[in-house]
């Protein structure tokens, strides 16, 4: 069987008034969407009709928890205790799984947003409560993390299929975690260079690090971005380089 | 068989640093607990412990959407659209079914709060948003509403479960709708009073109205305030008359 | 002299990482910039920019509160008492009122937003709540309300300056109120049409309402509508138009 | 002249339904008031009310604003830039601005609340911007922070009266800081010992440290703890001693 690769968007982030994203486009060139589910971005109803179209698209529907910090978009790290974490992302979870299960479908996946995500990326103990929620909740969904990050060692650890994400635009350090973006060299700018990381790491299973050694990285799916003027030209442009690779896009089979 | 009723409660209504009502005490004499959901009142924290509390005490667990209003505690009337309601109820239900699975338990019902619930009890536009929301997400859940309502007409043609819900200390109209809190006479004052009038609404299916007659009502469920200095001594006394008369108390079979 | 007249808009209703309207480029054609509060839309940071950048345009600050509802961006009506509306007036105008001195500028003026606008256009009571709230944090501010509504006419109760505003794209009535949203006829399409429209008012002191008569109305400041693709040109074409019939725009004389 | 000092209290942190401390009680003991401003505790009606409340009772006026967190009360620490700190901080104190102006009021003093309050003790970035804050706002206006805290520096340093705040009930650091909350020894339970360390510092500007050492201090104004059972009796005592030892309690002068 041929190499498959999972590619992931952050969707719903309207609000209200808010419009936010291209997500009807890009859901063409997704398998998966994580909406947001009202903390950090996100009104009842951008939820609902996130589903909807995700559904009908056939791109698999994930629960994208974050901190409820509407004002910070989520992206302000704040301190929070471990049941905090389980409890906020419990409550998210289960507000999207409702939609899901009113719209007819079945929620696939969590992947937490922004502050959530990097402080689970690092802090075990977060990682665990996250990943005790998903388990508690549904032990069928499926968690995104970063790759090598705590949070996918406590989602093997708790008994959770997960999936290692990668990133085509941001760089690596010699411990496999990405550069913060406080350094110059966080993001790769240019395009073609973006997709010839992300071809990669899925097809070899190696990325180049900013100390300029190859290290092992997994990955199991590859995070678009939705937003931005390029988003979705780059989107269609990485979706065509991984088909004609022979490598099938498709959503993490849970 | 012998007759039976069920005694429902508000709970989870603290938030963060706030405490409210008198849950852990009340638990013992009720079958039924109407859980915040986080709009009106309710945090992550008090949703997940309050259901926790309900199946360690056997009670029914239910979930309490309510208006986004936290500073007027979800009784101000909002004109908010029928989808904007299945949207709002559809949210908060997930989340606590969410808690509610991660628990081990199962949703038993829904009923709405303050200003939704009087909103839904006279909008038949509304009342059917919602019990289309509540049957969407599960059709098995009871659908709590005011005795005579648009809710509970709603509830039964979108073929759901309901229960009518009685007050032992609100006085009745003519048409069967409870006498506006705006008007001197709105409220039974005498707990003697009280529970006579909510005994006979059980055990005959009569209440006596303002203007001096008797008319049908359905009893299925009797609301049990949980805040107040009497609420906890109200309650026991209810119940133990209840069981005095032969009428048990047992939640709504769904 | 000759005559004159203000052209105000809403401003500063982005929101963290929302952006909405083209306030920088509307700043050149209007001369009073009405800003949101918070409740409504506009986060802190907004606010200041927005007032800085009024500053920078010589263009009047006002304080633009609205009801507690983000989702629905102060749109949707909701009962509050008087007092309920007399507090977030408060906190909302003394917010901004901070910014401002902090920026070293003078607030000019305060026009309720959306819901509350309507409500206090026909509530008396809380028209009543509103303009004291005004005058008692500073008797110099003008309150802005809808011509001939009962916030005017408060607001000259209790010994405020009003500006009585019309609009160049909403139909009248005979009774001198805005023709209601539902109905069809609500909106002037054409923008020569609305600019005809509002230079008569402006000129004349009179509009010829959806009955077919010419009522009187007093016009002292024209709202401009900040958002949509036709908003600046419009805002530019009735500004041009104005001074082409020798009317000078400019802020209300405090 | 005799000795002086201040004491202050957090007030006004009731929120809509709910309702937290003994405000009412305590006015009679104090002579500094910090009123919550609505982020992480305090809703436009009771900020009014407490305002008034202050002014009968004759209590300075501050403002205390805090993270926008309600549901961890404003006390769990978050990453904000020294701008985002700025504004949030602006926004809240102008709020109560205008509360106290429309009470015929003036505002006294700003004393950041909780986690703000911490991490402005240590970050001297985010310490200069509350510190301009205040000082844009009103430069006559006193800020309340630690006793040799980067608060209390930047304050003093962008020319702004300052006062040192030291606990009755907490133990201290060779370096002046406050121990953790998190180490056993944070708290002095026994009451005698708790009045007995703070009218030492007031009287000799001295305090033993946790490692032994008397340190010198300085005292302006005594952090009196509105919330918990023994606030009142606690509260009442620390007066009766300050005024039996000629320390005559009263808010700084501005």
């Amino acid at each position: 069987m041929g190499k498959v690769v999972d590619m992931n968007s952050d969707m719903g982030e309207s609000f209200g008034a808010y419009t936010l994203g291209n997500d009807q486009e890009l859901m063409a060139y997704i398998s998966s969407a994580n909406v947001a589910c009202g903390f950090h971005a996100g009104d009842p109803k951008t939820m609902r009709e996130t589903v909807k179209h995700a559904l009908e698209s056939g791109v698999g529907i994930g629960a994208h928890p974050g901190l409820q910090d509407l004002i910070g978009f989520g992206r302000r790290p704040m301190e929070i205790t471990p049941e905090e974490g389980y409890d906020l992302v419990l409550y998210q979870i289960g507000a999207l799984l409702g939609m899901t299960k009113a719209e007819g479908g079945t929620l696939h996946h969590v992947k937490p947003h922004g502050a959530l995500y990097n402080m689970a990326a690092k802090n075990k103990e977060l990682a665990m409560a996250i990943a005790k929620a998903v388990y508690h909740l549904d032990s069928t969904l499926v968690l995104y993390g970063l790759a090598g990050s705590a949070l996918i060692d406590a989602g093997n650890e708790v008994g959770l299929q997960t999936a290692s994400e990668v990133f085509a635009d941001r760089t690596y350090q010699a411990d496999g975690s990405l550069t913060s973006r406080r350094s110059p060299d966080a993001l790769i700018h240019d395009p073609e260079q973006a997709s010839k990381q992300v071809l990669r790491m899925v097809k070899e299973g190696k990325v180049m690090t900013q100390q300029g050694e190859d290290i092992d990285i997994v990955a199991d799916t590859i995070c678009i971005h939705g937003d931005g003027a390029h988003a979705l030209a780059f989107a269609k442009d990485i979706h065509a380089k991984m088909t004609a690779s022979g490598i099938t896009v498709q959503r993490i089979k849970a």
